[in-house]
């Protein structure tokens, strides 16, 4: 087995290096201090689907917009619901509406979103189906991402952060092969397993066009990049070293070189301890912690490893609210008082939650 | 927060006392020998749901029993598939065939399963539907899966251990709550959120009814048991602990008063590094490690726990099958070699698995 235990950093970034500091001085930007080193009381929150089903004006901004890659494609119509809950709630990071199959739908395979149930993509199997995806194409419909950056960058309060993202290579890959969401990522895993050549021509396609998409997003006015990897946990020790942590070593590599000042955080989903081993070998200067990701590692662990740490609020406490939620957010303040820490989920907003809670929370974290 | 770092062994079990030792002297059941302080070369093996849908003689009697639930309850046909794959693999270990829905069925909440859309429960989301659970109402169809235990331990060869099973309470109650499967829980983790003391009632009485459950599968003639909790790796640390640790630590403690003798796996998929606390907290003698399971947690973390590892070969490298799956198979072997270790899939068997493939693996672990 590859992986070793994992030991202080050795990896991409040396230690105590304070990273993200666009300028000699300090970001007016509260989203950016942690990445410069600073421990923020009370921290800076932002919530990962926040602009969403869960708000009427978004609901609104869709059926206006179309279909749902519509939406995506509107640089005006993805700009309004960016900002619809900075306007609300005063987060202090943005991040650019966008979907994480805008890639494959760039790279030319069919993807549609059918209401309710979830996406579907003509499902990439063979090496001819491989073969058809095109990364020179991807330049137009970039473009129109690209342009929402640039007007939210132009719209936004000069204090909000801008996040800009993309899926990361392996979870991406999981739908494309897959057609579909699911549960088991069964399709990727057997292409994997009976033809690693072949699946790492499909890894690498998408290693490449996430380089670009994601240097166009900086260029365009983003001010940190987040990388999903929704499902990074289900993999064994040697296929998430593969799969998960060399692409998108090779991304942040690649953005590194770039754009120094631009911070990452990667956020490899249902990942638990192995998120060690991926914050030391990739590089990323955040770790996205998902609900699930036991206490000692957030205030302990991810320490050693000089890396700013986000999350990790279970969105289900936002859809039951009350007390609970209150005292769920203590507990996370405390745990993290005096780290260098991001407020936020463990996974997405989810569309039967009560605006009023999101409210809540952030007066919460805030102390207001 | 309330999980504290696991730390060395505090909890249910006093160190370095092998456990599971029925008789003064060694089993004759290989299987057994690791919960008595052996390390064996090659490990003793079984496979999760090695009675399934990918053996053809299974299809054939499931379709001879009629609906999958006649099926769990007609001793014959259950001893019969319970049987098939000793027959044809030799396994140390064979587990009665049921389900962990059988628990719900017996307590009286109506359960079916549809072919290919897995199962449906009528959900239970309020204190009258609790109440209309009635744990002394299961003895008649715990009897008739307690008359397979007798079967088997009368049918199997003598070398062979049979284990018995139940699902874990947080397991089966985000089934009962649901009404049917899903990939986050939700319902139950809203309940338990939202009413912790009611949740806490459904919780009580599955801990109650599987302690009754796994006591008559024990005295029909069980040789080990085994806790699944396919849903325990989703849950925040404070709600693992409520959950997941305390019920099963309660039923341990009762099996374990009243059959010191009788090993107990617990198997709280996608715990991490949540299982160290687990196997610490609950007092089980062996620990069922998930395909995500990081090496360092099997061969080293869990040495110092005193505990049996089991596992955790993924199950779709058993479709695959070929050099992938015979290095693999090695590498888990050489990782395990000098530990108390039962070579295992980290999930069960899925349907399109080729039984040749079943077969090349256990030669392979058995060095034939």
């Amino acid at each position: 087995m590859s992986a070793p235990k994992p030991s202080s950093r050795t990896g991409s970034r040396a230690a105590g290096q304070p990273t993200g500091s666009r300028s000699p001085g300090k970001s007016h930007r509260r989203f950016l201090l942690p990445f410069q080193g600073e421990a923020l009381s009370p921290p800076p929150v932002w919530l990962m689907r926040q602009a969403g089903r869960y708000l009427p004006e978004y609901r609104a901004t869709r059926d206006e917009a179309g279909s749902f890659l519509d939406l995506c494609y509107s640089p005006r119509h993805a700009t309004e619901v960016t900002l619809q809950p900075i306007r609300r709630y005063g987060f202090d990071a943005a991040i650019l509406f966008a979907d994480i199959l805008v890639v494959p739908d760039a790279l030319g395979q069919k993807v549609t979103f059918e209401a309710g149930e979830g996406p579907k993509l003509e499902p990439i199997r063979t090496a001819a189906d491989l073969a058809r995806l095109d990364p020179a194409k991807t330049g137009g419909k970039f473009s129109l991402i690209c342009e929402t950056v640039e007007r939210l960058r132009g719209e936004l309060p000069d204090e909000t952060a801008l996040i800009g993202f993309c899926g990361a290579p392996w979870t991406v890959a999981t739908y494309m092969v897959q057609g579909e969401g699911s549960s088991d990522q069964a399709e990727a895993r057997l292409w994997a397993y009976r033809d690693p050549q072949g699946f790492q021509k499909l890894i690498d396609t998408l290693v490449e066009t996430s380089i670009d998409y994601l240097d166009r997003q900086v260029k365009a006015g983003a001010d940190a990049l987040q990388i999903f990897d929704t499902w990074a946990g289900t993999l064994p020790d040697n296929e998430f070293d593969k799969w998960v942590v060399a692409p998108t070593k090779a991304i942040v590599a690649a953005l590194k070189e770039r754009h120094p000042e631009v911070p990452i955080i990667g956020f490899p989903r249902g990942a638990g301890g192995a998120a060690l081993w991926y914050v030391d070998e990739t590089g990323v200067d955040g770790i996205g912690c998902d609900t699930a990701m036991p206490p000692y590692m957030m205030s302990e662990a991810f320490e050693d490893e000089d890396v700013v740490v986000q999350g990790n609020l279970d969105p289900l406490l936002l859809v039951a609210g009350g007390d609970a939620l209150d005292e769920r957010v203590d507990e996370i303040l405390e745990l993290m008082e005096g780290r260098r820490f991001i407020f936020n989920l463990g996974h997405g907003i989810v569309p039967q939650t009560p605006p009023e809670n999101v409210a809540r929370l952030v007066h919460r974290v805030r102390g207001e």
